[in-house]
């Protein structure tokens, strides 16, 4: 007997038949003695439809408007889910971000979460029912409505599976877990039984788009053990949990994430003086371009080349601002392109094994790869390729570090 | 400078073409310097959208659910014109019923109205905003959102006026007003200027179909002025007031009102022995038959014959239900039809002027048309007669009573 906090995203309950599919996996897992909260995202195609309503009037709306409009959205989806419910036989009832309440700042589309106060969720779990609440919304301190923004309902799960101390947070997804790698690219990739938080985050921030971010960085925080798994297909998913340090199977690399969505930016010429990155990288960061990745070669001839990436999005904005700071600090050039990948091995394993990078080198050379950059952390390597290598690349260090699976998916 | 209530229905605010034509006019009303609360409606057809989703996963929805999902429709609409009105440069703010609070029972689908908190609405006006709010909905006093059942938004409106102690409230429709009879049978019928709330409460209870009864006693509970307009045409529209007691000028009869939707029933050679009117009708109210006109005549020979009427959708019943009483009580014979409408001349003049009935009679007797049943009121007299006689009664009386329009229609 478990307390499960469980998360259906608009996909899943994109149709009446599916809700009801969901309500009877929910009835199942009610069978087998666990207390139940669901947190449901509008259906599929309905909050496009209410943005569409309010483009039509304004191409600039109130945010404060729009979160109460699109709240809409999953507010018909917990009064649907729950009435399914009870028309299965399982007690139900519903709660909105503000009726629970989740209370979070004012920041409108894109709030952050301060409290909940889960004692009205835990009376009615207490009185035999299935909670089923509105993800993505809440409500600030005034009583204004407010969202979450991007993968706000896994945010709201996991806040909430913390809230009430729950055994397990379930994300259900299109996908049967997390794999080592995109199985489109590396068709041998296989699915992991369990992964760390910090693993989690990394293959999240390098492009694989199975969780939000923030959801993850809040189950990490809570330690909230998090399961992926497939909304419509039997399997025990992937658990993200806390680094397990006893165990000894742990491999050394979990997985290898990969991103497209990369532009190189470099400066060259520039005079080696104190304060030139904060020079170089200021009017970018104020410009409202993140960084990802930054190299500075060392100087020669009292000058130094600085090279660094951003999302492709912001390449022609990056390269504007930086062509003005050349002029300004006095820099020989500016050279950039989009023409790039960055390919990653993640693993808390690594940690505590040597020589981690120069096999992933020595794999890339093999293949005649020439690597653009590199930048480290203590449980990921990342490198730069040209675009071209993405997959080869991929391929190479899931076969070096051990990740095919034995045989070819013939499950 | 005035503090206005004003109600726009679905069909006004049914696109978001017509959510702008709404803004722009309560634009035009706070350039003439008025403070403006706006209650809206669901946009037409989004509230059957709803429900026809409901239905797909259960035809007996939980009631509860049911009002979480229905009051979406009303939160929609007044995020969409509070941006409009945003956009044409009009400061605006949302509330659902719940952010009020409009705090009602826990009746779901047709809460009554408890309280309301007036006091952000007020703090909003004060802030030089238009205070959009969601008609049809509230929150019972344990936080569940509950709807008002028919006719709620213009229940909203009037309720929030009086709590307000606003100067008027306005309820838009797509007639131009309230006439002295239906048009499509009158054509010389006129728009009334004023009329007070009993009489409006005598119209609509009677068959004219402007505005809501509940809305209407509110209305005249609290003594807040209601105005009856066109949404998109200009016009003074009808006022609803207590009635003015210096007024000479008062007509005696402010309308004709009419309906096809009764039935008669009529219970020959009952024994004439006290409660027999207790015993013949107790059983029908008892099986939820509403019991409108009541009609007992003189007894002769110790029995009496006794009739009423009851709407024609409850007929089959209530004859079912009067036969079985014939039985017991030991009466002669049931007979029935539907084949009859009712009439009434409503008019808080008649309070003051003798003869106003045999007026209407002798209007009738002029035209040949028999009279099957009489009943009065303090500011009423109603006849049923056989169907087919309608409009040619409505007329005569129409005429008889001075209400014809000087002019035929050619404004």
């Amino acid at each position: 007997m478990a307390l499960i906090v469980q998360k259906f995203g608009g996909t899943s309950v994109g149709s009446t038949e599916r809700i009801e599919q969901v309500a009877a996996k929910i009835k199942q897992f009610r069978a087998d003695g666990h207390d139940i909260v669901v947190v449901v995202s509008a259906m599929s195609g309905e909050t496009n439809r209410l943005l569409a309503l309010a483009q039509q009037i304004t191409e600039k709306p109130s945010k404060r408007e729009m979160d109460v409009m699109v709240s809409t959205g999953e507010q018909v989806t917990i009064a649907l889910l729950s009435m399914a419910l009870i028309k299965q036989g399982v007690p139900a009832v519903s709660f909105t971000g503000a009726q629970i309440p989740l209370v979070t700042d004012s920041e409108f589309s894109k709030a952050r979460i301060l409290s909940i106060d889960e004692s009205k969720v835990r009376a009615q779990l207490q009185a035999g029912k299935v909670v089923v609440v509105a993800g993505f919304q809440g409500v600030d301190e005034q009583g204004n409505i407010t969202t979450l923004g991007r993968g706000g309902s896994d945010t709201t799960a996991v806040a909430l599976a913390a809230a009430l101390k729950a055994d397990e947070c379930q994300i259900y997804t299109d996908v049967d877990g997390v794999y080592t790698t995109d199985p489109r690219v590396v068709p041998q990739a296989k699915r992991l039984e369990q992964i760390t938080f910090e693993e989690m985050l990394e293959m999240a921030s390098l492009g694989s788009k199975i969780l939000q971010i923030r959801a993850v960085e809040f189950a990490g925080k809570y330690n909230v053990p998090l399961r992926v798994l497939h909304s419509f297909q039997e399997g025990a998913g992937t658990l993200i949990t806390l680094d397990d340090e006893d165990s000894m199977e742990q491999p050394v690399i979990s997985g290898i994430a990969f991103s497209r969505d990369e532009a190189k930016l470099t400066i060259r010429g520039v005079p080696d003086t104190p304060g030139v990155a904060f020079k170089i990288l200021g009017p970018v960061s104020a410009a409202n371009i993140e960084i990802d990745m930054i190299v500075q070669n060392v100087a020669k001839d009292n000058t130094t080349d600085f090279t660094f990436t951003v999302n492709h999005l912001d390449y022609d904005k990056a390269l504007e601002v930086l062509n003005s700071v050349a002029t300004s600090i006095g820099a020989r050039e500016v050279a950039g392109t989009t023409n790039i990948a960055k390919v990653s091995i993640v693993g808390v394993g690594m940690r505590s094994h040597a020589g981690v990078a120069s096999c992933m080198f020595e794999a890339l050379a093999k293949e005649n790869i020439n690597i653009q950059m590199i930048s480290t952390s203590e449980i990921k390597v990342s490198v730069v390729v040209e675009e071209k290598y993405l997959e080869l690349a991929v391929r190479a260090l899931h076969t070096a570090f051990d990740l095919d699976a034995p045989t070819k998916k013939a499950e």
